[in-house]
């Protein structure tokens, strides 16, 4: 174990007092101090920029990676803009969710309050760490990061510039280096409350499966479209081409389409569209016969299919013969992040809506709605496809929890215990 | 891995779908048939019970433990009174804790739904068995559930009475056998998405460090009241009685006394009036010298009892020169289960309530207040000390999550991207 990443943890931990105590007023201003510090440096940031880049050439990088590890002058408004939003949000902090009456003069309230010290694991775009410090900082929370390694100089920069840019308790964020120092992370439970890791399925899985601190994210997102019976032909086509192509790497893109075996003419309209989009269709043999009358090609679909996210141009098609059998093949296939059904049936969407087990439920729109922005939290640090402390994309919220307050005069259990006093549970103020 | 388990969190998971979808009336009518069910097997359910007894006699049971055992008339109107309560409390189902348009005609609903499959180990009380199934009822989630061995008698025949007495998806509980089952039962990741384990530290410690499904619980109940330089004498002297002598083996009972070193007239009041109540004092350097001036027998304090839950009529007594080094004190020794405070300050209370990282923390109250049914949460599956999902007294609430909903009309992301449609976020109703 690294001595140095334990005392970052230990210094977060102690740090994460007085930051969960800052009023909004100083938090916010910080944000603010953020952008100043960020753009008085932005030279130096751009210079360490252009070094993760040179490398990222030499080393052959991905295309589609080294676009992604830009900062230029266009992602530092997107970054600065981003500080501004979040500064403007309303306070996540010491909202009352519950106020009750326990019995005169014994007032029960419930607060949110800063979880205390998170880790965050994230892919290779520099952003991503203004992004998830400025929202650690919104919510009152230290922070352990790590970025991706072709992006360390960047890295650096914008980590220096922000910490010596604010006032804020010293060690309340600091940057791990190496794949070791996240290993060792994943031991110290004691100092660390949550850790949040975003990257390959494989990556995030390996996280969950190694240490004894809870963990939120997603795995992978393998969303499914259902069009039932009385699916619009016209809007099928429509969601089925923007869940599939708008963005094929997200996560919350379609890895299969489900048809009902009466939804011909939607389907029909669907495939033609995905087919003219680009997209390779791996179809079971109910649906390849409606392709080769249609004289699309498509590529037989194999049971392992099912599970695979293509993060590309490539879609499962499954054909059902009733709703029912579209809930069950989404609850056993999907990995419980977005599913979509298009009907004109309100009471299929509403079946569709309350078996699905997922921490999306759309009705006629794209999955690709499954978004942090999009939902107006305003900031995003993850998408989780757990079930507790918080589904779904994470904002502020998810990264917030609450303690109980009881403002007494003196009273004892044993005053109730002896009828000397009795509850009166009055809620004063719930959430 | 014993097939049989295997099958039954299968089963779980399966039945735990129908069983999300129920409406309110027909649970709440289950709860009802449940207690009608277990009135007319009273008599096989005390006799169960009697055998229960008779082993734990033979065996020399500690006697406390056999009190807890015992499961007889009184024990069944408690449980049916708990039943009738719990079918009057709201659903906490359908809930809708966020309404926004993201843009005209698409709108974001999150709304409260079952976990799913919930495995639950708790101690010899068989009455716990019933609180527990009714709880997973009411919020519609599939439970496994294990007892305490030298209940089993007890235990199986409740159990068959609620199964056999009313009609819900096949498999909706079980009932696990031995030791060996709940070690298996950890492994099941895929089926059971939250365990909730009650017994010893130790072994709460054991299942959080053996399994990936998320765990809440607590693995100690190390609670402190602090006696602030403005404490009122008879105030502390009746609050350090009850929040440690009231009900000793509580988890909310304290452990430690600390004391401001101005606060000596409060000191020697709570002193006095724990000694009289037969507390065994741990006293450090400096509170050993007021307890020799008072004539008070007393045990120096070593460092590791400040980490120990006694459970019994023993306390920590700890001198402190300020606020904050209670609060530090606290921090680092408790285990962010319940803390109060004792003062006329409110300043000190605000700054204590802000600082103390724990679920619970009072002013001028008794610690043991901590507890479901004290805050009328109408019923407790445990408390948590972890800060994740649910932290404090675990209610009806603490047993459910959300899905987020979307109602669209055709709407795509590539709409939005074009400029076609416009994000409104136009919140309707929020938690």
């Amino acid at each position: 174990m690294s001595i140095d990443l334990k005392e970052k943890a230990r210094a977060a931990r102690l740090a994460s007092r007085p930051l969960s105590a800052l009023p909004q007023e100083r938090r916010n201003a910080a944000l603010l101090e953020i952008e100043a510090a960020l753009r008085a440096n932005q030279q130096r940031i751009f210079e360490a920029n252009e070094r993760d880049m040179a490398r990222a050439k030499e080393t052959d990088l991905p295309l589609p990676m080294q676009k992604r590890l830009r900062f230029n002058e266009a992602k530092l408004e997107e970054v600065c803009q981003g500080l501004r939003d979040l500064a403007a949000l309303p306070d996540p902090l010491g909202r009352t969710t519950l106020l009750r009456e326990l019995s005169p003069g014994l007032v029960l309230r419930r607060r949110t309050c800063p979880i205390g010290v998170i880790g965050v694991i994230f892919e290779s775009r520099p952003d991503a760490l203004v992004q998830i410090l400025s929202l650690c900082l919104k919510t009152g929370n230290a922070v352990l990061l790590k970025g991706g390694t072709e992006a360390q100089e960047t890295n650096s920069a914008l980590f220096e510039t922000i910490v010596k840019g604010t006032d804020l308790p010293e060690g309340w964020c600091a940057l791990l280096r190496g794949r070791e120092e996240v290993t060792q992370m994943l031991a110290l439970y004691e100092d660390i409350d949550l850790i949040i890791p975003r990257g390959s399925n494989a990556f995030v899985r390996m996280i969950m499966e190694n240490t004894q601190i809870p963990v939120l994210g997603h795995s992978s997102g393998i969303c499914h479209l259902y069009l039932d019976a009385s699916a619009e032909p016209d809007m099928a086509a429509r969601l089925a081409v923007d869940a599939k192509t708008q963005y094929p790497a997200a996560c919350n893109a379609i890895e299969t389409l489900l048809i009902h075996s009466k939804a011909a003419e939607a389907a029909g309209a669907a495939l033609a569209a995905l087919n003219a989009a680009g997209v390779a269709l791996h179809a079971d043999s109910r649906t390849a016969g409606m392709l080769e009358g249609m004289g699309i090609s498509y590529v037989p679909l194999k049971q392992e299919d099912l599970g695979r996210e293509y993060g590309d141009l490539e879609l499962n098609v499954v054909m059902v013969d009733a709703l029912e059998e579209a809930i069950e093949h989404i609850n056993a296939y999907g990995s419980h992040h977005t599913d979509a059904i298009v009907t004109d049936d309100p009471d299929s969407a509403e079946k569709f809506k309350l078996l699905v087990d997922s921490a999306g439920v759309y009705h006629n729109c794209s999955t690709r709605f499954a978004d942090g922005q999009r939902y107006g939290f305003g900031a995003e640090v993850g998408i989780s496809t757990g079930k507790l402390h918080a589904r779904g994309p994470m904002g502020p919220e998810g990264l917030c929890t609450y303690k109980y307050e009881i403002e007494g005069q003196g009273q004892t259990v044993e005053d109730f215990a002896e009828g000397r006093l009795q509850y009166t549970h009055i809620t004063m103020e719930e959430a």
